[in-house]
């Protein structure tokens, strides 16, 4: 329990960026800390969600969500501590996971879905991690779009991210004969043989991708979880086995693209593999989060999924931490933790 | 029935095109006429089916089937009639359907899946087009791929194709709400419209196919079969609506490109839409042909299908009748009659 400061700093989209956030996109207001009315309560945020999503929606573009508006605190997920409350649905002291935004104090009402009560003894962290919508993502994308049967070849990339991480590991525990990460580092790439028990790893800034590989997966792709877009997209589309799927995630090799973005010309490879290219969002499967959940807990508890923050302090940092995503930066789930 | 000639006129590839077939694409030789053995047949040949395929198969590029080698007959569908027969499946008189290739004569023999014996009673040219793989492909393309459900919003390009006109007319049959077919004249435009039962009409070479489309489907394209590829298939993905399917069964625009294709940018719009873009192959539904052709058959018969078929005369004009598809000088099925 603590005590709230009056003061709420709140990051503010300034301009939207073209390509990279830099100094320019978001500004740093202080606000007066808002009083939470009946029904509501107050929040101090204590950890920010960093995803790649969040750099979509500072586009000035039709998406899934509205845009971010210029001088709205930006949006996005994290883990604040009930302040003060005037409802019964949170008490003080309670750990709450929801959008929060960018900034020191959230106001949440208890409207259904508004934030989530963390059960006592979950780990924030984890919670963000495997347990939040990251590793979510990699379960429903993987199990329920991917459909990914016992002894597929799966191939994915951003494979040390947040998400990447977690589905090279389910593939594992689910009977994929051979599952192949990419990643950008010699670091990645072992931390992904070596700890995540991934079988093998091409690394898209040193290895000739194509060639890599058609050497690692001789019987094609069974499943390809897409992460990133582009040149390796094209190339996995291009080597799809037999009924291949590949499950579009993200694209994050795209999201600081300027104008019209280079499509992936194997596509018609889908029709010679009779193959599969399906998109999803995970905010259609909050309802089977639960099942989800304890599953992944289970797996994380007997130490078949592990997983990796990589925490960064202040508030004031959040966009270099969205920029770690882009560079690659990071190794497993990008967090902000606040003062 | 009728008298075989010892001479057997077959068209050969002689080099493999670049871009449309040519003058120099196919070599027209003449064999002796092959004699039938024990369990085989000899088939005159009397009308092959003139499909976008066969163009890919010149090239020498990996495919669903080998590519066609250099000096061997051009692989093709057609239907003839049995002259000669020294097994039980094949009597003379019999017209046959299958790979006739492109030549006067064929020997065909009795191991399951060679020919079929087309029904006593059915026009060889339905046969070849709405009963046949062009119809086929329409049939389960659509209701088995793109799972048409009715309200539902149905885009088809190619739609004065073989099968893309038979797929608009299937699609109003199972309650889509909206048929709209892009065709690049208009007279194929006005076919669709007053004969074919389509709702509404896009000219890919007049209009703005990006800008009528928006107006034509308000709530965006719940089905997309695409027959062409390239821009048309980019601007479709753009508006997909919530869950919509891309039928992915040709790219015709892309077949006589050399060099890498163009991919579509908008695959993006997948994940937004939480949209599915699905590749097939009529020949994995061999096997559900029959009731999916009784299904047609009665649909041909109470007049719900229309069909048209742009029939070549002359064996030595199947290379020109191949471009027919390429130039959209068709309107239909194109179907070479052999003397």
């Amino acid at each position: 329990m603590s005590a709230s400061s009056d003061r709420n700093r709140r990051l503010v989209l300034a301009e939207r960026p073209k390509g990279m956030v830099d100094g320019r996109t978001v500004r740093l207001e202080e606000k007066t800390t808002p009083e939470p009315g009946a029904g509501e309560a107050l929040v101090r945020v204590r950890f920010l969600s960093i995803d790649p999503t969040i750099r979509t929606w500072m586009n000035d573009a039709p998406g899934y969500l509205p845009a971010i508006e210029i001088g709205d605190v930006v949006r996005g997920g994290g883990i604040g501590e009930v302040v003060s409350s005037g409802c019964e649905r949170y008490r003080e002291g309670d750990l709450v996971f929801g959008m929060t935004g960018w900034q020191d104090y959230a106001v949440v009402d208890e409207g259904a879905g508004a934030m989530q009560v963390l059960p006592a003894g979950v780990d924030p962290l984890v919670a963000l991690s495997v347990l939040g919508v990251t590793g979510m993502t990699a379960y429903f994308g993987l199990i329920d779009v991917g459909r990914v049967a016992e002894g597929d070849t799966v191939v994915v990339s951003g494979a040390a991210g947040a998400t990447g991480s977690v589905v090279g590991q389910i593939a594992k525990i689910k009977g994929a004969a051979r599952v192949v990460g990419i990643a950008g580092t010699e670091e990645k790439c072992a931390w992904l043989t070596e700890e995540l028990g991934f079988d093998a790893v091409v690394n898209y800034r040193t290895d000739n991708v194509g060639a890599k590989l058609r050497q690692l997966c001789p019987k094609g792709i069974n499943v390809y979880f897409d992460n990133v877009g582009g040149e390796i997209l094209d190339i996995c589309l291009g080597q799809l086995a037999l009924r291949g799927r590949v499950v579009l995630c993200g694209a994050i090799s795209t999201y600081n693209e300027e104008g019209p973005v280079k499509g992936p010309g194997n596509y018609r490879n889908l029709i010679v593999m009779r193959g599969r290219m399906e998109g999803f969002l995970i905010l259609d499967y909050f309802d089977r989060f639960p099942e989800a959940q304890l599953e992944m807990f289970g797996w994380v508890t007997e130490g078949r999924i592990k997983h990796s923050e990589h925490i960064v302090e202040g508030l004031e940092n959040a966009p270099d931490a969205l920029n770690l995503l882009f560079t690659g930066g990071n190794t497993g789930k990008v967090i902000v933790k606040l003062d």
